[in-house]
């Protein structure tokens, strides 16, 4: 029983005493943060959302880790591609499989999130899920980012994982809602950003449920079976969800049908746009980026009130510290 | 700090000496139930399974609720079907429409899940899915199941629900897994089962994405965009949750491949069917029923060690008290 108090005491007083969003400089974002996560979860105030609702979504690449120079998934997915190539001779004029084959980044830019889904379904087709799942996870584990030559799963931002922990702590739950690969992501995002796969909302290859051997498994077909970017996300949050989320988190035009949805209801709402302008510690780019292009977000952010957070201006730290 | 420790004391107290399955009678069922939930949960023993992976993952009609003498969204759809009618007169010759105006039950059993589909369809599209909650949520307020008089949301299964509590209490996640549609369940399933929409696999609807006056709204579509049943149930477990689960409970063949999927892995698993022999206190139906109809997975239970639950041996009692 003692150790019992021991611990209610010490949650409450850390709850109280530290900063939970240390990695956030002081400033109109931080505030407007805490000010909304305050007074949501203020019982007796006039903002104050029941636990069950309180529904927070997050865009994936280059909201909650890098999506610079391309893609992680698109990295991942030309090394498999390359290793296949020579099986496949048609690739070597048929796009978007030159433009992989060639590394013709801006050629792949244009392709879009269609082309890579492209790519993943020629390469990745005709395993079962079991079996992606271990390659992605591999490779997840083994794979270098050029430029900082860290593992893709260190280069996550040191202040979304604060914010994730902080709204979670305050009755939140959590959820990915991104336009890259469902099955990409949940062998490690439970690691990563303590999100469960049950919370992780993405674009999904069609499965086929056959027996092998006896045993039921799982197949991955050739087929797009639904892709979570731009009006595709407020149908996967409807879909997976099945309500509507009161923050929303994203950095890119690709986010813009989330934020609209999450934004427009009556009642307290936040949405949040990550805005890189750090070339120094990150990268810097916007509305001429071949990967996460934000342009119209940018320009109809003032008048949905939505919050521009200026990477250089707004965290004292991007990534986690070296493990 | 007293109250907490009064209410500290009086969880422990309450979960050591209360029986968690009052309704469950003494017997081999119950016994495989609490040794299964004990074991996986027991962090010491051979079979433990960490909280993160105790998903459950249970059928809706006939396993947690009466799905006679014809399944519950069923008869929602006869009811707007037929405020309808006089607007399309061809319904009058083609099926499953005039199965379903001339209240021709065997006719509608045989048109099954995609004849459901296609009756929702015509009478559900090309309204928000907002305005569709209401709709639901509104009918199952008011309606009155035919034989017992009281609302289908109280003719839900009591040792079910106490299941459901007892696997929650010892960590495990429910989903209900579904044919039925899940924008059907969603409005009440959090009520009513304490399952949150989130945590609702089922067949679904084409959903777009849509500005109307200036508002984002989610329109439903006269498209099938996914059928939860037989082998889509796996399908929609691995999409929606991304784990497998190490529990599955269904009454029907359309639960079949969720069982395999469930109970085939290594490790232990708990695959149970409700057989419905309770004529008196509710209905005895098997291999001849048009609603869940329990054939194959009753031939094949034994030798997959799947345990069939006897309403009419296993549970003193089957529903909730009145309100």
């Amino acid at each position: 029983m003692r150790k019992i108090l021991a611990l209610v005491l010490s949650c409450c007083l850390s709850g109280v005493s530290a900063d939970p969003l240390p990695s956030w400089k002081e400033g109109p974002v931080k505030e407007a943060i805490v000010a909304f996560v305050t007074d949501v979860a203020d019982a007796g105030g006039a903002d104050f959302v029941p636990t069950a609702e309180r529904i927070a979504v997050f865009d994936n690449d280059g909201t909650l880790w890098v999506e610079q120079p391309m893609y992680t998934q698109l990295a991942f997915v030309l090394e498999r591609l390359k290793a296949l190539a020579q099986e496949h001779p048609e690739w070597n004029t048929v796009q978007p499989f030159k433009a992989a084959i060639e590394g013709d980044m801006k050629a792949l830019g244009e392709a879009g999130l269609e082309g890579l889904m492209e790519l993943l379904m020629a390469t990745h087709a005709g395993m079962t899920n079991d079996e992606f799942a271990t390659i992605a996870a591999d490779w997840i584990g083994a794979a270098r980012h050029p430029r900082f030559g860290r593992p893709y799963t260190e280069l996550v931002y040191q202040p979304m994982l604060e914010l994730l922990d902080y709204l979670r702590a305050n009755g939140f739950k959590t959820f990915i809602v991104s336009g890259g690969g469902a099955y990409f992501l949940r062998p490690w995002a439970e690691r990563v950003y303590g999100i469960p796969p049950e919370q992780v909302v993405g674009s999904q290859i069609q499965l086929a449920f056959e027996e092998r051997d006896g045993k039921p498994i799982l197949v991955r077909e050739p087929k797009i079976a639904f892709i979570d970017d731009k009006a595709g996300k407020p149908v996967g949050i409807q879909r997976h969800i099945g309500r509507r989320p009161i923050l929303a988190f994203g950095n890119s035009d690709g986010d813009l049908q989330m934020l609209q949805w999450t934004t427009s209801p009556p009642g307290r709402r936040l949405g949040l746009i990550l805005h890189h302008t750090d070339d120094e510690r990150e990268y810097a780019y916007d509305r001429e980026s071949h990967f996460g292009r934000l342009d119209r977000v940018r320009d109809l952010a003032p008048e949905h009130g939505w919050i521009l957070v200026s990477m250089k201006d707004a965290w004292y730290r991007v990534f986690p510290s070296a493990r």
